[in-house]
């Protein structure tokens, strides 16, 4: 039997939950998960449905409908975020544990009546662009089953390409919410760092993760984010939105494009994106720019300190547990004990003078327009380079949150032999709703079929306006500072 | 001859200058100061001032008189911010070179029409809190000459606080820009990180150092701090102020001291602080706050990673001239090597935490009220304990920076052998003018004569009102944020 609500986007889920039937669609649905799929770590039961059902009719009965604006509605997270009395693996089974409470971002879902039907699968310990690197098995790619999901969060990336959920939770440190996004066609919204709390999250570079969203549309990321989001004073790196960024962007933006673009040898990427850029002319003002301090930025992340975060964040997994260890996981995560405090200093000192850098760049433009990842590979190429080509898919990722950066991925374009290609937008910290303006405009503009659904955006048309995003040109400062 | 000048504010300066016969007396000024007093590490000399007049001149064809507040007004610097010309040295001969460009801050200040008289002597590399760290001897107290000045920023309070100059600038990582101040009788500004630039200063801890502004008046180290700060986007630590912080403070504010207050035995310091409550009583509400999240931070600074920041700044000296450093600065600074990358984010979350913990404590108060030194010592035991004793000084000034506050040292009362006591004000963030506010206040309050001048805040009633702070309930808040 076919599943009646595949590909259904966040308001057709809402619509059809508030008219009945909520708990018999959940179940409906999850007759259709299988924990074979390698995009699962664990699934919800009928009772864990039942239980969520509960809480959800007891909720509404204490609160208005328009404070459950997520009401039955289904969602996966990825397996490094806690979900109270689902065990958290971050892809490694002796680090498993029980959580005793939802990470904030999972309560503050839950509290506007989403249910959770799913833990999905990860590069282990969120160390991966891959989506391979998991005792939980490789993930593959939603378009072509020879193909890598990308990763860190590639079971998140799956089902929602697959529309078996209307979103996702993922994380992103180094792209791991943008690099599956973008091999799967879908949505990834790496928000500015601060605004989705990571308390109850396993911690990858804890200064510098981030919760992130998948979706099929940007809508959808930008309503999960608003709903997710929000300062959260038990997150030491919480952050309050100083609300000085742009909230919208000008009719004609103008974006840049890096002087010289890596493809890696990929031409049908470089033709992707070469089409991707052709369209994004007819919507915005486009110039170049020199993108080496963004490259040398980029190669800190994994070539410098802050790998040392990733060691003590495992450390004790890794002292006594390696044989649990994916192979190249432990190899990275065991060279951050190489990295002394002064090291830490001097990258931190260029960082800085980088990040200032790139942030004088960017305020000359609306935005930045990278392709997500140069290239893409094939499970068995993975297998053979599982370091090497793992860190070309970081390119135009790794320098985003040492510099301070929000980033929407976004569908762009389809290859020649299928598999899609995505551009991602970035910006200040902050211009997260001036992206999102944009990637709506794009996402209209560019009238791709959603995820691996084969529904367009049209299909999907909003039977209620969800706090939706206008995609005029309205830009807001409500302070100058100087 | 005795010196004309002795003790004047910076708006008695300004008038003066303004009517004439400027140059003249910059040249009565110097003559009589001398590179015997330990204070000074360089002097102006005739032709400098010559050189400096002229190009005053030059500015001032060039400008109005409102865009040089501080017209022919002298000034000194502590040893470690660069001036263009001269040498900085850091107290170490090893280090020292000329500096081929004034630091922002002098830049900005000589914009506005002052004139360097002078460099300062401090704890080299600005790694103490005591004042005679240094080859160039110790600076010793203005109020008794067998006690310290304190530190690092000697010179630069003991200059002021003799009245030989209006204002002087210090930096302050632990500490550095209040204990002297207290020491001595004067107001020690200890701005928010990243308002006044750190560009062309000597870094102690990079992250973490702030320049500072001492004076005999609250009114004049506000004067000069405006006129120093502002975003320097050539420093990649510059921050732009939010404009969300209270400007001033309620006609009855709400202030926090410690539960247990730590005085090292010194019943002098614990009658002054209490005198000090007393008439702080009068003018706010008191509360008292659990302290040893404060202290826990404290610790962070000199037994934590941070050390490694110095480490990193002196290393080549340390490496090939050990010998010219100051045997307690040089085992400080060598203690750095001995830190992990993985070691300094274990600290750096703790940091995150306690400075999380801190915020929302302060969130309950207007301000916390510390004393500004539990103790203070004399030169001969300083030199019986030169690490223990310092560490005392930083009970109450260690955890500022690491917790991202603002701070206000101000003379407070004095002890019954004469050596003045001070208490400092500190608050989040951005709440230097709140603190200002407060500490107008206090100033006009207490009546105390001002540093080692014998005169009184009723001698130097301001002729022109100068970027005045207005003692009242003003408190405006740009921007709620959530």
């Amino acid at each position: 039997s076919s599943l009646q609500t595949k590909g259904w986007a966040l308001d057709e889920w809402r619509h059809h939950q508030r008219d009945g039937k909520g708990l018999a669609r959940l179940g409906a649905l999850i007759e259709h998960l299988s924990e074979d799929d390698p995009a699962w770590i664990e699934l919800a039961d009928r009772a864990s449905l039942e239980r969520q059902w509960q809480a959800l009719e007891t909720l509404a009965n204490e609160k208005q409908d328009d404070d459950l604006p997520l009401y039955g509605v289904p969602f996966a997270v990825k397996d490094n975020i806690d979900a109270a009395g689902w065990k958290t693996t971050a892809a490694c089974e002796a680090f498993a544990h029980c959580a005793e409470a939802d990470a904030t971002v999972v309560a503050r879902l839950r509290a506007a009546g989403a249910i959770l039907v799913g833990k999905t699968n990860l590069d282990q310990f969120a160390t991966g662009l891959v989506g391979t690197r998991s005792p939980w098995g490789a993930v593959p790619n939603t378009h072509h089953p020879d193909y890598v999901a990308g990763g860190s969060s590639a079971g998140s990336a799956s089902v929602v390409a697959r529309g078996l959920v209307p979103f996702a939770l993922g994380t992103d440190t180094a792209g791991s919410g943008r690099v599956p996004a973008g091999f799967n066609n879908i949505v990834g919204l790496k928000p500015t760092r601060g605004w989705l709390s990571t308390k109850g999250v396993v911690p990858a570079c804890r200064t510098l993760d981030c919760v992130s969203a998948f979706a099929l549309t940007v809508d959808d990321a930008w309503a999960v984010a608003e709903v997710a989001g929000g300062y959260d004073e038990e997150d030491p790196y919480a952050r309050c939105n100083p609300m000085t960024a742009p909230v919208g962007m000008a009719e004609k933006p103008r974006l840049a494009i890096p002087e010289t673009l890596e493809f890696c040898g990929d031409t049908a990427m470089q033709a992707a994106f070469e089409e991707a850029r052709e369209r994004l002319s007819l919507l915005a003002e486009m110039v170049t720019i020199d993108f080496s301090p963004f490259q040398e930025l980029a190669a800190l992340l994994y070539q410098g300190p802050w790998v040392a975060e990733r060691t003590h964040a495992v450390a004790e997994t890794l002292e006594q547990a390696p044989a649990s260890m994916d192979p190249s996981v432990r190899t990275i995560v065991a060279s951050g004990y190489g990295y002394s405090a002064l090291d830490y200093f001097a990258a931190e000192y260029r960082r800085a003078e980088l990040a200032r850098h790139i942030q004088r760049v960017l305020a000359d433009v609306d935005a930045l327009v990278v392709p997500t990842s140069p290239t893409i590979r094939t499970l068995v190429e993975m297998a053979e380079e599982p370091i090497a080509y793992n860190s070309e898919f970081g390119t135009y990722t790794n320098f985003t949150n040492l510099a301070d950066l929000s980033a929407l991925a976004l569908p762009a374009a389809f290859r020649d032999d299928g598999l899609p290609a995505g551009i991602t937008l970035i910006a200040p910290a902050w211009h997260d709703r001036a992206l999102a303006t944009f990637g709506k405009r794009w996402q209209q503009q560019s009238g791709l079929t959603l995820g691996a659904t084969g529904r367009s955006l049209s299909d999907v048309i909003q039977t209620e306006s969800f706090q939706p995003i206008e995609p005029s040109s309205t830009s807001i400062r409500l302070a100058v500072v100087g």
